[in-house]
Parts: C-alpha cells; sequence; structure tokens
C-alpha cells in the first residue's frame, strides 16, 4: 500500500499497520523529516523545550527497520485512480490500498513583499529552523496572524526577548476559537509579555529590499527584521482534486463516514483519506468544517487502521476541541462560540464564571475564566482561559455537549474537592448557574 | 429559624439566606470555631498553607453583622417537634423552620488506651491546633488508619520530619476508595516520603502511663510521642433520633428527595438535615450510603437554601467523587470501585492505563495512572492517580457515569492537545480502549 503524507496522520497508520498485518508500505513526503511534533514547534522556539531536535519523536531509520519504505522529499506528482498508481518522478508505483494524509499548507496573505528574504511561515520542522536561525539576529519581529500559531508564536519571540508585534485583521485575536470577552484576557496576557498586539488592520505591505525591513500597518512602518505569516492554512488538495477525487466547499476532500473519499459521489474504495486534507462536519450546525488539531488527524488515523485491518470503525462529526498554551496561559475551546452560532441562527444564552485552581487559602491556585454557551437548555460551546486545568475542563464539556447535558445537570453537577487542586465548587457550575438565571429571568 | 450545626452546611445556608430573604436565623454549634476549612488542616499541619488560622474563612463577628445569631460552644439537648422548639441550657427556642445539620464524629476504635494523653483525633480546627501543639515535641507518630485523613496526616507528618508510621487494618490503603492495584501507587509514595506503612494489621493497644509513648502493633511496640486516631466518623444523629427522627441504617438520617427527615415514616414538613449527618444513596447501587465530602454537603446548602426560599430542587443520587493530595500525588475516585462491585454482584470489566500530563519531549510532565471500571457497556466507576490534572479527569468521569457514557465513546473520545498540557491521546482513551479489548476477547 501508498500513504502519501508523513504527518501525524500518515505515520500514526503506517505504525499501526506494522503491527497489525503484514502489509508492504510505502510512504511519500515532500517534507524532509517526518515524526516530528509540528505543535511543539512554538516551544522550542520560545525555549521551552532545549531544541527543535528534541521534538523528532523517531528518526527516518526506525521506520525503515520497521519494513516501511519511507521516501522523504519526494513529490507524488498524479494519482491514477483506475490504474491504482501514483506517479512520483517518473515512475509508477502500483498500490493495492491508498491513504491520502497531504496535509494543509500555510496561506499566503495576497499582499507586497512575501517573497522577501526572513519572511517566512512555520508549518514544517525546516521552516521552524528557518525561523529559529532568522532569530539569531533580530530585534524586531512582526507576526501576522493572531490564530492559534500566531498567538504561540508571539508569546515565544518576546520570551526570547525579541521585540514583537501581532497583526491581527479581526477586532479580536483567536477569532475562530474564542469569542471577544475570552479572547481579550489572552490579548491582555500578551501585552503583559511585551507584545504590541493590534487588532482590526490587516498590514498594507511587506517592505524591504532583498531582506524585509518593516510592515506597513494602516500607514504606520513598523521595522521588522522578520516577519511570520500566520494566516491560516488551506488543505493540501491539489493531487486528489487532480485525480478527480470530489472536494468540498472548504477545500478539504470529501469523505463518508468510513474515511473513504469519491469521484462524482462514487466511494472509491482502496483509497481513505485522513488528517488536515479532509472535510470534516461540526456535530452542532452539521455543517462542512476543516479541522487543525492534530488530535482530530490521530482519530482519524486510527479510523483508518481499523478499516484497513478490517475492523469497520464511523468518524463523525466532532467538536474540534482546541488548546493552546500561549505564555502562562493556556485557552481552550469547544464546540460553538457566540459568533458561529450568530452565524447559524442558532439562539443562545451564554454563562460566565471566574474561579480559582485552589482553595482562596491555598498557594499558588491559578485563574480560571469559563463561559460556557447554551441552545436551548443544552451546552452547545465551551471557553476556558486559565493557568492550570484548562484542557481537562475543555474535555469534559466537550464530553458534555456530546452526551447532550443541560444547563441544569450542569448547575448541579457533582464535582470532587481538595483545597490544593480545587475551589470547592467548580466554577464550571457557577457557569451554568449564571445561564440558568438569565434563561429564568427572560421566561418570566 | 435555627440551624443546628456550623459547619459547611449549616453555614451556607445561613449565608444565603441572609441574601435571599428576612429570616432571623439562631445557629448553634458545640465547636469553638466556625466557617474554616476542615479539608485544609492536613495542609496547614504538613507547613504547605502558612498556619491554621488561615484557614478560617469568615470570623464569628462577620456572621453577627449579617444578622445571624451565631451561638459557638453551644449545645442543643433536644427537639421537640411537635411543639417546634429546640432546648439549649434549659431555655427554650421556638422555630418555624429547623435545619440540622450535625455533622459526624470521629469513630474510637475500641482498644485500650485511647484516652492517654497525645492520642488525638483531627475533627475540628481545636483538635488540629492540639495536633499542631503536639508535634512540637513529637520525634514518633503513630497514625491508626489509613484512609483520606490518615493518608493525608501520614503525607503531612513526614513532611514535618517527624518519623510516621501509618497502620491500616486492610491489606491496602484507602480501601473505600481505590482497588488495591491503585492504592499500591499511593502506598509506595508513602514509602518514598518515608511513612512506614503497615497493612493488615489493627492496633492491639496504645500504651503509656499518662501520655502516649507507644503502640503495640501485632506484638511489636513501636514508640509514639503523639497517636492519631483516624478510623473513620460515624454521623452525628443523637439528637434527631431522640427527637423521633427515622435514622437509616448506615446511622444517618433518613431524608426524601427535599432533604426532609421524617419520623415513622411521616416527613416532617418544616425541618431539613443535611451535611454528613444525612444518609444518600448510591447511583450505581442504588443502596443506602453515607458521603463524607465537602463538596456533597455544598450541594445539600444549595438544595436546603432553595427549598427554604420556595425553588423547590431534590437531591438525588450521588457518585460521591473524591480526591485527595497525599505528599506528591493526587489521588481520586468516582463511582464504585472493583470491592464494591464484587459486594453487589455487579460483573465488571475494568480498564488501565498510564500516560503523561505533557508530551513526552516537554519538561515537567507528570505520571498519571487510570483505572476504569464498566459494567454491560457503561462506565460505573474510576480511579486516577497522579501528579496533576486527577481532580478534573474525576469530574469529567463522573460527568460520564451520570450521562450513561458506554466504554466505545470512551475509547473513542474527542479531547484537546497541546503539549505543554497533554498527550495526543488523553490515557482515558486508552484506559477505555484496553477495557474495550477484554470486552471483544470474552465476546469472541
Amino acid at each position: 500500500m501508498i500513504i502519501i503524507g508523513a504527518g501525524a496522520t500518515g505515520m500514526a497508520i503506517a505504525t499501526s499497520l506494522t503491527r497489525h498485518s503484514h502489509h508492504s508500505i510505502t510512504i511519500f513526503s515532500t517534507d524532509r523529516h517526518t515524526a516530528y511534533s509540528q505543535c511543539g514547534m512554538p516551544f522550542a522556539i520560545g525555549g521551552q523545550i532545549d531544541s527543535l531536535d528534541s521534538l523528532v519523536l523517531r528518526e527516518p531509520k526506525t521506520f525503515r527497520d520497521m519494513g516501511i519504505d519511507l521516501r522523504l522529499e519526494t513529490r507524488v506528482d498524479s494519482i491514477d485512480i483506475e490504474q491504482k498508481t501514483v506517479t512520483s518522478a517518473g515512475e509508477k508505483y502500483p498500490y493495492d490500498k491508498l491513504v491520502i494524509a497531504t496535509g494543509s499548507s500555510p496561506i499566503i496573505p495576497p499582499i507586497p513583499g512575501t517573497s522577501l528574504e526572513n519572511v517566512l511561515t512555520l508549518r514544517t520542522l525546516s521552516d521552524a529552523k528557518r525561523i529559529e536561525k532568522a532569530l539569531e539576529n533580530t530585534s524586531n519581529v512582526v507576526i501576522i496572524g493572531g490564530g492559534s500559531i500566531g498567538a504561540e508564536m508571539a508569546a515565544a519571540t518576546s520570551q526570547r526577548n525579541v521585540d514583537t508585534t501581532l497583526i491581527n485583521r479581526s477586532t479580536s485575536i483567536l477569532s475562530h476559537n474564542l469569542d471577544p470577552d475570552m479572547a481579550d484576557i489572552v490579548h491582555e496576557h500578551l501585552s503583559s509579555l511585551g507584545v504590541k498586539v493590534i487588532t482590526g488592520y490587516a498590514p498594507g505591505s511587506i517592505n524591504g529590499e532583498k531582506e524585509v525591513n518593516s510592515v506597513t500597518i494602516a500607514s504606520s512602518e513598523f521595522p521588522a527584521d522578520l516577519v511570520i505569516l500566520s494566516t491560516g492554512v488551506s488543505p493540501e488538495n491539489k493531487l486528489a482534486s487532480d485525480a478527480g477525487i470530489d472536494i468540498g466547499e472548504t477545500g478539504g476532500i470529501i469523505v463518508d463516514n468510513y474515511l473513504q473519499p469519491s469521484v462524482n459521489g462514487m466511494i472509491c474504495k482502496d483509497i481513505y483519506c485522513g488528517g488536515e486534507c479532509v472535510e470534516v462536519h461540526d456535530t452542532i450546525t452539521g455543517k462542512a468544517m476543516l479541522s487543525q488539531v492534530a488530535s482530530t488527524a490521530r482519530r482519524m488515523a486510527g479510523i483508518i487502521t481499523n478499516n484497513l485491518t478490517s475492523v469497520s470503525t464511523e468518524f463523525g462529526p466532532i467538536l474540534n476541541p482546541w488548546v493552546a498554551v500561549i505564555g502562562e496561559l493556556q485557552v481552550g475551546t469547544t464546540g460553538i462560540t457566540s459568533k458561529k452560532a450568530m452565524e447559524n441562527d442558532i439562539k443562545i444564552v451564554t454563562g460566565l464564571a471566574t474561579g480559582s485552581t485552589r482553595a482562596d487559602y491555598y498557594p499558588g491556585g491559578k485563574q480560571l475564566f469559563i463561559k460556557l454557551i447554551f441552545s436551548e437548555q443544552y451546552l452547545v460551546g465551551a471557553q476556558v482561559v486559565g493557568g492550570e486545568g484548562v484542557k481537562e475542563r475543555i474535555d469534559a464539556l466537550t464530553l458534555a455537549i456530546n452526551k447532550k447535558t443541560t444547563v441544569e445537570e450542569l448547575a448541579n453537577i457533582e464535582t470532587c474537592y481538595a483545597p490544593p487542586v480545587s475551589m470547592l465548587i467548580d466554577p464550571v457550575s457557577f457557569a451554568a448557574k449564571g445561564a440558568l438565571k438569565k434563561m429564568s429571568k427572560r421566561r418570566s
């Protein structure tokens, strides 16, 4: 079998298959490296992890020793679904089963100057190494795009004492993940780290001769020895699309519940697609969407492995729970935001609470900010920002949404307590009580 | 109205009522202090909190300024349900509504020597102060009883460099909360802190002239300047029982869903009971039980406040989620243990996993041990031991049990990921996958 893409999805499938069966596996990847943690890159650049090289979890040799034919820096030029072959460097490779896990690639904003030297994106380990090298001689960095990567990178470069400017086109950062009130907490935290956060503006141009030297934003010029473009990614669908595979409105490959693509609506029975190149569906709205979190990719890899080893498993719609660590803050979200609710004409009631991760008198407690979003009594979204305990609460609230938990149930939720690890009542309960109070007022 | 007991339940109700209505409130308590955190006492003794006094959250004056007639060190001698009065020091006090929140008191084991000096229990702040004072001249402490308080206190005294022996009658510590395999992790941790943990033995006698000087265990004599008895508590039901109120098989006051007691099965309409003196029911087994966690008391206080302010609210059966912090370990449980399943003839399948709280390459990750207990595909119990992230996972798993979550759902659970706060897949999912594998094997 052939796997196109040596990212989280492709490598997880390959590794599992070597344990399960006797497939001969060939993997093609345009990347120079494999089996490294993309999500860890901002933390290696920020200095929390000692080097980018420690993000490499397994060397190519390890995979080759497992009998996997791993071809790095090798582009697949086309897929022939009829013939069941892929072509690379003029040579045809037959497959019995094919996995397309091509991931996604950075969007380059349509402004002048993006091809100047030291205007970089962060996607691959090579990208991260380029940024790392550029930072050695950087006094001023301008990061364009205040999403997950942009915000994590702004924290990272400011921690390296590089003068950091973060520009975000929307009026609040992390606008795909957080409502403005929750994003403001992160914005303030970035400011406290010394990051200049500019919202509501897109850069006009990136300027310089050969190398970048400034960025123009709303007719002001900001000095920059390094510009990081983090204005989102789009699914790498070209190979699939050229082969006739159906592409969705989001740009992701359309797949069925078994993660199999189609050509003109007809399922391609020997092909599976997984990871960021695939179009998924939102549990709450039912709409097509893209997921750009490694945990989704990893879950898809599990499903594809099962289906390749004849344990038929389905991949359902997702809430796409997400967490990021931005400086000292952990920031998470699950389900829909208020903005997404509005776009989808979903009437919501929100509940907010602040709390702490320890009893008041116990030293070291960290603040927690919780926002819950309900529709028709049911939890449909949640956002948590705080110093610790965020990822676990997002996971709990993801389960709560999936299991159709009501506002009353969350208001009266049973939680455990010990002074070094919690308040007597978890703040999630207070947020639900807040929403409940609003609902009662509206009814009366 | 009158409240008997100035613990977590009584004071929460009194405080809420002053906000909600114009009740005149009299509170009687035998305790010298009020509004302090009992759960915090082991940590003040261990030195994590600077002093026992910082556990006092509010001074009596604060309550008196709210208009509450707070009578500390004042015993109620009887309740007359017909007359709607309570008697204290020969005087009768009429009530319109009565709340019984008398809590529970330590069980003194039936062995010689328990009334010697420096043989102490830990229940009230005065108890804690006595222990604190005794520790000033203690070289050797013997703690009898390896439950929650015993284990937390053993960690505390060993952290003060006092030679500490913990004796536990069962063959594994924390046997109400943890299966032996999970308890072993805590046992080892206590040993690593220097605690001598002796399981499977009850002490024969506590020895000394006026003050304790040793404890005899299995014909060996262990030196002791201080003995802490932590062999459990029993509900303070005497006042209620003497007044004719129905007491359950557990020793707790029988209440209906609105937390109202009965006399010969007839509900006492002007009386509510809450906190540890009340008999509750187990969600999984349906059986009567006692809950000795502050979070249950606090939830009951909320229900009673609602019912007193005419917002009718019911208190259902509980999973009694529990967390303790023992040295560097956090230890939690929810639902039933394997032992409780066996006692109730519930067939179970368990799933175990170990994991970490961070990505492998991210410094500072702490180990996590997870045990899930399933019955007929549904989660019915969970135990988590680890360095962090325990309380939140216990809360999530409590919700999972209450919302009837299946092993398949937990195996494929959507969780979020960032290297500084999690593994790519949460270990809860691996524990569920382990159970699922066992189930498939049994079926095939």
